[in-house]
């Protein structure tokens, strides 16, 4: 375990209906004036959108909006947003919806305290300083944006998706209520779910020595995760199943399994983020196609946390069967098949001449990565494994 | 798992030597004048009580102090600490120690801000709203009190144990460097990893159901803990079980296990505390007698629980033997024997009659409990499963 720093003030207000609490703490706030974020017809669909407006207006609080964030959330939204905001003088931020709308949020914040082009951030020419009061509602549990200070946004003109990380960025308040995924498309709730399993391994690959309390906690959120998402894909209502994986996806990247670790990995992230940039696939899926490719082109400097990974993860038995750390991965893959994930580059159509494309894109920002420094032939390497 | 409510905000700076930090730390938030608070002279053996001096004089900041604080912290130092911390107009409290050194600053910080007298806190006469300041230099790992809200105070003249626990008293920031605890007494080691399994098994044996995410996470605590105590027993000066075993304790009661719980139980510890009140018992010893007197007496409520605990803890096939909620009692019983705690109230010397004294103690504030409500009559069995 190396030395750290942990510190995580977001208040999460967990439960059925807990977003009817945001008015009042609004007030208590003194807020009365807000710059709501969301996506598209979800919100209106399930009645949420009419539920807090109606509630907002009832406690004297002025709603501005802007909408139309999608997944691999744009740049130019996020200016859009921000001219908003400050049009409309609004005191902090509403996101409802997933990671895309709060990661828009947090872009808009950080990009009110800072003078020059908002993508200077993202390139990190410029550090995030002060970030506006952030209030979440989230609709999709899956990149764990609700209590970080992490935001991923696409730069559609530079086909970069790139991110920002700071302190400044954690929203006040979160607030999840697991009744509002019920409706969800079933691969969202998918895609979410490997998302939240993706972030655990970050962690859990990172080579620190020594990290057993959090190679267990980690264990337990991955094991809850999928029990949770099996039983989800068959009965999308079963309230305890949204919770358990709800929570799971934001404990994942609270910075509660970061500690005493170098930081995770997140090449597997940083490979899927050009895919996602080049190709707009959905994060979960590139990730369950990536991760799998990056852990075998890792495997010999990370054998025995497959092994471990196998046995407490996926039950195998890997002593009686000698040494093997294909097992993990193996089943890991099979796991994401059963839930209908693509495990190929070539399943979602991609021409084997754009991996060229991708891993330059990567590259931008190479390199990166804990477990080895990964460098463009590196990167071209596990795409050549996850094409196959 | 039901709704809740989840945030701390104290920042935890954790690793080797990671209190140098709290001179700059102090400065940066505007102190110049602490009251110090700590117990005898352990600080100054171990060469902390010259360091911390030498470093916040150097950076211009006062150092006030009160010591003396002992195990079952009394509420007279309490007082005395109060009038010193007015009489030096300190703008900040620093507890450099454990538990009991830090629920003394804790009730100091609770006394500053209520006219009446402090035990009125206590007895839950009247709510603790503010709190001053509080930073803490940990050096042993067990109650937790560094990252949470919670005092437990002992009134000598009252012989009544009892707690305060508000948002106001988590701290600001709490150094955890798992080397201070290198020199401590193994018996202050094991009481501390008791007293850590403890909060655990106060949230574990929780009976709400479906808190599957809550419940893997304590058992990799639990397990955790338990291997680096066999470790320091051992080896005390083995960095990485200190760090272990301190992480552990700290998580075990930061907030994150009572997430989805209706509360954690907390019969024992009520009991516990009675025993401590009449006995001045230490609280690892004590818990190591009654938490498992609590379990047998409880046992047909908690069958399921019992059963996995034998089996994730100790690796104890349940499936095979039959269903024995009584394994997983002998099991915790025997690592306790193993570690050398006493599991029998005969065995810390106590008259069987003072059972009846210890049951009307903890009565005062009964009922209490979540698995079911207990009352002088349930105690005194509980008392006469312990004493047996």
């Amino acid at each position: 375990m190396r030395n750290f720093t942990f510190q995580n003030a977001t208040k999460v207000e967990f439960g059925k209906e807990s977003y009817k609490k945001l008015p009042e703490q609004l007030k208590k706030d003194g807020i009365d004036k807000i710059l709501m974020v969301y996506g598209r017809s979800s919100i209106k669909k399930i009645g949420l959108y009419d539920t807090l407006i109606e509630s907002l207006n009832a406690a004297g609080i002025k709603v501005n909006e802007i909408s139309g964030v999608q997944p691999n959330p744009r740049l130019s939204l996020v200016k859009e947003g921000l001219k908003k905001f400050k049009e409309t003088k609004s005191q902090a931020i509403l996101a409802v919806g997933g990671g895309s709308v709060i990661d828009t949020s947090k872009a808009i914040s950080a990009g009110y305290y800072y003078d020059g082009d908002i993508w200077d951030l993202f390139a990190k020419k410029a550090p995030v300083k002060e970030g506006l009061p952030i209030y979440t509602i989230l609709t999709l549990s899956a990149t764990g944006s609700e209590m970080n200070g992490n935001a991923v946004i696409t730069n559609e003109e530079a086909q970069q998706k790139w991110d920002i990380s700071s302190k400044a960025l954690y929203p006040v308040v979160t607030y999840i209520s697991p009744e509002l995924q019920y409706s969800l498309p079933k691969s969202q709730t998918i895609n979410g779910a490997v998302d939240a399993i993706s972030h655990v391994m970050e962690f859990y690959f990172d080579t620190t020595p020594r990290t057993e309390i959090q190679d267990a906690l980690a264990e337990g959120i991955i094991k809850t995760v999928i029990k949770a998402t099996e039983t989800l894909i068959e009965d999308p209502e079963d309230y305890q199943c949204r919770a358990a994986l709800a929570w799971g996806a934001t404990l994942a990247l609270n910075g509660l399994l970061a500690t005493g670790k170098q930081g995770g990995d997140w090449s597997s992230h940083m490979i899927e983020h050009a895919l996602s940039a080049v190709t707009d696939v959905a994060h979960g899926k590139g990730l369950a196609i990536v991760f799998p490719a990056f852990l075998e082109f890792s495997k010999d400097k990370i054998m025995d946390k497959l092994d471990r990974f196998a046995e407490k993860i996926f039950g195998i038995d890997t002593g009686s069967k000698g040494y093997d750390s294909d097992l993990a991965i193996k089943a890991l893959k099979d796991w994401y098949k059963k839930i209908g994930q693509p495990v190929k580059l070539k399943e979602i159509g991609l021409e084997e001449e754009k991996i060229e494309v991708i891993a330059d894109n990567a590259a931008q920002i190479a390199p990166f990565g804990q477990i080895q420094d990964m460098d463009k032939k590196k990167i071209l390497e596990v795409l050549k494994i996850a094409y196959k």
